[in-house]
């Protein structure tokens, strides 16, 4: 892609309703898309290449991460994301290449050192912010640490410093009636920071002794950001995301994105996509209502939020971008309450694509669709071949 | 495949439209191929088993060469073919295995060396057959060398000698007010060849410098046939081409087919099958004038050069092939006036294939075959299967 990409004035939106796909409501035989009244949806799907993505592949139910990888271009697989990057990037922590950061909850602990609650009460957000205080004094040789609350018994731990790696074993067994693990070296190269880890987990347990219930910590998932090309690398595109929660900034910025004022709600995204159009030419919308009330599994109110996404559409399409992506990271349906494996609706509407017959945007429909079932990766190069911003490959 | 390929007298006709597929038309809002009257395409679609390709992948435009190589079953990323060896196929070059071959333009250089000109006015093809004479004497110790006139300003050097590599840059900036580049050696082992080129061009300088407006030559694309299996290695096929341009038969010459004579028309190229039927047990027959006039931007001609085509067919049908494959090596619409990235529709008639409930061959009515959208790499085993040529695969 990067041989065959060049910049030109021609924008594409990237549009993430995220979650929105959906499972059959047992009564009404159909799904959220399927019930919500959504003319403009249904509209540009009319006129568009339609097609149903696999995030991952099929089967897999993709966390956030994969799902907005696949869909900004990265094998998801390839690219996988540790959940201490993902927890930082989650509070907009910025992290420099080298650091290692670590989820970290507190947590209960008897006398014999036996876990005996993992999130020690679920503890209020100010005391964890108390609590994180008292352990970034903690000082090692060999690393810089820093702790930052994030919410209820959660916080995240960074160590910075030379020569350190994130090949590191979990101290969190992952259940009660166990005693944390002391944190293994995952390769040789690790021995070092596996030290100051250990190290801190004692100290810190120092610290808290008298903390009870939030008397120890348990720390997991050891990452660095994944040493991966930009889109501005690889696409010569000039990208920019609107997104209100800190998780999807911090992964646009991941990619190369500038991270742009989002605001609340959708139509405060949609006013700072009107006042930025002319600065970038590619952006990445994320809309998370969809999702979150597909978690809650609350029919009713995700096909309100579709609708309520489908309302503020006018406002993107009187911009009238060269080509527009519409699609979610992950299905979310109401009935399961959680992420799925489903694939996913999509459609993308520019001057230069194939339309198809499909009228409708939602799962059966878009299964007709030009594109059928197909890997969410690809999205970008059609896209970007759409705008007119690709070269022939080969002579 | 060369493990369960075996040797049958049935035979597989391959008839390769180029750049068949299409876009709506603004009026209309059909295709090139939905305008079209092509009673026996679609006869043969009712009949038989249908989809769309993909060439290369979606987004992806292909160039004639990767287009055809995924159609004979090749990895078309992998087995990119240099703008040197494509070049020197088109005007029927025979070249080795070790042939370095480079396309030359001739241009124009200011006095200060600054190119003015890319194409030095497009001389005359007389005019450039007069230089490269002049250019075919010039000796170099370590290679052979070799200037053969293609048109206008485009030439073809190639370098034949022991030891050569084609890892060298292009001294072609691609653009006017630079002077040409140096040739430099993309890996040790180029030092010499790159030597030798430099020694070319400036030798080339030398014997130009009178020549206004063609006095001085760019060269790229230095490269050399790619190292691959055959079709008959393969698939233990013996296979023939029919094709009326120069660059096709030389793809199929590559890849280990007999160059049979063409003709100019498509008539004529059914003649020639007929003559050759019992000669060989894979043909494939290469259809020009649709992506000719695709390029063109004439929906009409493209739309004529189709029913020509059709026209042409039931002399082919006569022939009652065990297998025949149709489709195109990419899309050309005449809305866009060049290849694109829109997948291509495919139809594979045999005694054994699966019909669908496809009726029509068009890019809409394919999306709805037996083979949905599949990768042209793919085509290949596919044929092989309806012609009974393949054992099973395991115990």
């Amino acid at each position: 892609m990067k041989e065959i990409s060049h910049t030109s004035p021609s924008k594409i939106v990237l549009l993430v309703i995220d979650g929105v796909g959906g499972l059959p409501h047992a009564e009404t035989g159909k799904t959220e898309l399927e019930s919500a009244r959504k003319p403009n949806l249904n509209h540009i799907a009319k006129r568009s290449l339609c097609g149903l993505i696999d995030p991952v592949s099929p089967g897999i139910t993709p966390g956030s991460a994969p799902g907005h990888l696949a869909i900004f271009g990265y094998d998801p697989v390839k690219y996988n994301i540790g959940r201490g990057v993902l927890e930082a990037l989650g509070i907009d922590l910025e992290l420099k290449p080298d650091d290692i950061a670590a989820r970290g909850n507190f947590c209960t602990i008897d006398d014999r050192g036996i876990i005996i609650d993992r999130r020690a009460g679920r503890l209020s957000t100010d005391k964890n912010t108390e609590l994180c205080r008292l352990l970034n004094d903690i000082a090692i040789n060999g690393a810089e640490i820093s702790v930052v609350a994030v919410k209820e018994h959660r916080f995240v731990l960074i160590l910075r410093g030379e020569g350190l790696s994130p090949e590191l074993a979990d101290s969190d067994p992952q259940r009660t009636g166990l005693a944390p693990r002391k944190i293994e070296a995952l390769s040789p190269q690790a021995q070092r920071t596996a030290e100051i880890a250990n190290e801190f987990v004692s100290q810190a347990s120092s610290r808290l002794k008298d903390e009870a219930p939030a008397n120890m910590v348990l720390m997991r998932g050891f990452s660095r950001r994944p040493n991966m090309p930009s889109i501005p690398e690889i696409y010569k595109l000039k990208p920019a995301a609107i997104a209100a929660y800190p998780m999807y900034r911090g992964l646009a910025s991941l990619v190369g994105m500038r991270v742009l004022p989002a605001g609340e709600s959708i139509i405060e995204q949609m006013n700072n996509l009107h006042r930025y159009y002319a600065d970038h030419d590619f952006f990445f919308i994320h809309f998370k209502s969809t999702d979150a009330r597909g978690e809650d599994g609350n029919f009713q109110a995700k096909v309100q939020a579709i609708e309520e996404l489908d309302n503020a559409l006018p406002d993107l399409l009187s911009l009238d971008p060269e080509v527009l992506v519409i699609t979610g990271d992950h299905s979310t349906p109401a009935t399961l309450a959680m992420h799925s494996w489903h694939p996913v609706p999509f459609v993308l509407k520019s001057k230069w694509c194939r339309p198809d017959n499909v009228v409708e945007f939602s799962e059966r429909a878009c299964l007709a669709g030009g594109m059928g079932r197909f890997p969410a990766t690809e999205i970008m190069p059609l896209a970007m071949a759409n705008a007119l911003k690709l070269d022939k490959f080969g002579a």
